[in-house]
C-alpha cells in the first residue's frame, strides 16, 4: 500500500520504517525537505539527524508534505499536536479528500514544563479539530496513547496483550484502520469508542500517560482494558 | 478502624457496606439525616431509598457530614464532584484537619449531557483543589477510576488483574491507603502516581472510562497499566 506519513520526528520514523520494513511503498513527510536532509544536529530529544536515519532506510520516500499527502492511499499524521493543522493544511485539502487519515497526534503543550499539560481537552479533542478543518478526510483517531516503539511492535511488550483505542466518525475508515493496525503492526486487542468525540477519551488518558512515564521512569508499558 | 464515609449515594453505601462487613466502626455522613432517612422514593438512578439500603446495613451509623468527620480516624470522600469541597465544609476543617482524606471523587459535570465532561481538569485537579482547601487533611486520591462494586472488590474482575493509582503529598498517608487498599478491598495492583498534582491524570483518565463505558455498555472493566 502507498503510504504517506506527515511528521520526521520520531514517531514518522519509526513508522515509515516498519511500514517499508512490511514491503508498503511509504513516503515520509517534512515542510522543507533541503532542511530536513542538510541537518547534521541531534533534535532536542538527542535522537541523530535525520539523514542517519534515512541512510538505513533509504527505501522510504522523502517529500513534501504535499508530495506526501498525494502520495498516499493512506495518510498518517505523524506531527506534533501544535504543528498538525498547519501541516495538514501544507499537505493541501484536495491531497488529503476522500482518504483515510490516521491521526496519532496528540495536543500537548510542553511550555509550562514537565508533564506537559494538553492545549486543547474535555470539550473537544485534537481529533476532532482536525476533521471539521478537512471535512472531506476520514480521520481515525489512534495510536496516541503508546510510545512510538509499541506502536509498530505492541507485542514487544507482554505479547501484545494491551488495548489500542480506536476513534472516528467513518464506520468503513474504522474497520480498515483496525485491520492496518493488526495486520502491519500486530495489535490484538482493538476497541472501537465509537465517533470522534471519542478521543477526548484517548488524548485525555495521555494525562495519565505521562504521569505513569514520569512516575515508573519507564515508557514502555500501555493501557489494557480489562473487560 | 474508625472509618467516616462522606456521601450517602451508591459509592458511599458499598464502601460503607464492605468495610462494616469487615469489622470497621463505619459511619455514614450525609447533610441531613432526617431527610436521607425519610425519603422514601428510588434516586435519579434508580437506586433504592438510603432506608432500604440501611435497613441491611444497620452497623454503619448514620450521621452528619461533622459527626463522620469526628468519628473517623480515616475519612472519606465519596460525595459527587460538584459537592465535594462543599461538604468537606460541612464536615468542618478541625474535624479533617491531620487525618487522611481519601477522594473518590471526580469532577464530573454531566449539565451537557453524556458522557459527562470535567469542570476542572489539565491544570489542576479536584484532589488539589480539595487539599488547597483543607491543608490540614492528608489527601490522597484514589479509587476515582471504577465502579463502586470493583473499588471494595477488585479480584470480581480477572482475579483483580488490573491497577489501582494513588497519588498525594504525604508519603505516609500514601503507604496507609495503599496497605488499607489492599487489606480492605483486595487491590493487589496500586501504582503511587506521585504527588497529588498526578490526580489530573487519574481525573482525566475518566473521560476514556466514560467511552469505554458508553462503547462497550458494561462498566465491569478497569484499566491496567501493563509494564
Amino acid at each position: 500500500m502507498k503510504v504517506g506519513i506527515l511528521g520526521t520526528g520520531m514517531v514518522g520514523q519509526t513508522i515509515a520504517a516498519k511500514l517499508a520494513e512490511n514491503g508498503d511503498d511509504v513516503m515520509i513527510g517534512t515542510r522543507d525537505v533541503q532542511a530536513t536532509l542538510a541537518k547534521d544536529k541531534p533534535d532536542m530529544m538527542g535522537n541523530p539527524p535525520f539523514r542517519v536515519w534515512h541512510d538505513k532506510n533509504h527505501k522510504v520516500k522523502v517529500g513534501t508534505f504535499a508530495d506526501t499527502a498525494a502520495h498516499a492511499q493512506l495518510v498518517v499524521n505523524a506531527l506534533s499536536g501544535q504543528a498538525s493543522i498547519e501541516g495538514l493544511k501544507m499537505a493541501g485539502e484536495k491531497n488529503i479528500a476522500g482518504k483515510i487519515v490516521v491521526d496519532i497526534s496528540n495536543p500537548l503543550d510542553f511550555s509550562k514544563g514537565m508533564p506537559p499539560s494538553l492545549f486543547m481537552s474535555n470539550t473537544t479533542s485534537l481529533g476532532e479539530e482536525i476533521q471539521k478543518a478537512f471535512p472531506n478526510a476520514k480521520v481515525v483517531k489512534t495510536l496516541n496513547t503508546v510510545n512510538a516503539y509499541l506502536m509498530v511492535d505492541p507485542k514487544k511488550l507482554k505479547d501484545g496483550d494491551h488495548t489500542m483505542f480506536v476513534s472516528g466518525n467513518d464506520a468503513a475508515a474504522k474497520a480498515e484502520v483496525t485491520a492496518w493496525l493488526k495486520k502491519s503492526f500486530g495489535w490484538s486487542d482493538v476497541l472501537d469508542l465509537g465517533d470522534l468525540t471519542t478521543a477526548r477519551g484517548s488524548e485525555m488518558a495521555v494525562a495519565l500517560w505521562a504521569r505513569v512515564w514520569m512516575s515508573t521512569n519507564n515508557p514502555m508499558f500501555a493501557f489494557k482494558v480489562v473487560r
